[in-house]
């Protein structure tokens, strides 16, 4: 290929990093306002819908979509629990290869009496109905 | 391609993969015996030397190579401190592209008074020098 060639693809795999970053950032403002909604099906659309997502929390591991959405339900929704509002900065996408990236950000999550706040790191996938995280690690 | 091809194509790419993990579990392995023989400078080749490493453990963020090093050194090699006998376990290989895998696993480090365990997600990257950790989040 000629200068122009090589120029005219580096332009055009900046435009689809640029565009994945902010396909990313529309799945998590999304499941935001979902969580700031009371709405965990909603929120859990970000995840992959499959028995072989992966969710580490602290020391623990959850394997699979449903038993990731029963994890929430049972430390957010059940008696006595509530959900808080939910926060993420300091986000970074790291586009690791096409349709796979690496995400990091901070959460803050502010309850009645108390605000919780962390890191977490995702693996997101571009699957055929969009960016959806693979794997979640998630520290506090 | 016909079939034939197709099927040694196949057998290529698991053969490629089944290595990378080969040679993932290697780096792995090196790293844990540089820490119990106390050589952190050692234990750090399995990560990348950049200062883009990142590294998140619990709510701390560290980006650098060196700077991730200095941490290791004041948590486990300062005065009144040791560096424990690390394991790992549990782990679990899954390459999510040429070159790009994804590394889950269990640690624990057995001092003399206590045990303290955890998780942790590595991305890792195949390097002119071989697999590296270009991110690490860790979780007790």
């Amino acid at each position: 290929m000629n200068r122009v060639a090589v120029a005219a693809c580096l332009v055009l795999v900046a435009a689809a990093r640029a565009d994945d970053a902010a396909d990313i950032r529309k799945v998590l403002d999304e499941q935001v306002a979902a969580w700031n909604k009371g709405d965990l099906v909603e929120f859990m659309k970000g995840y992959w819908n499959s028995k072989d997502l992966t969710f580490v929390s602290g020391k623990d591991v959850t394997r699979g979509w449903q038993e990731t959405l029963d994890r929430y339900k049972k430390r957010y929704q059940a008696e006595g629990k509530e959900m808080g509002k939910l926060a993420f900065s300091d986000l970074e996408v790291r586009v690791l290869a096409p349709g796979i990236a690496l995400v990091t950000g901070k959460f803050e999550l502010t309850f009645s009496k108390e605000t919780l706040s962390g890191r977490y790191s995702l693996i997101m996938k571009k699957l055929d109905d969009g960016w959806r995280i693979v794997h979640d690690h998630t520290s506090g």
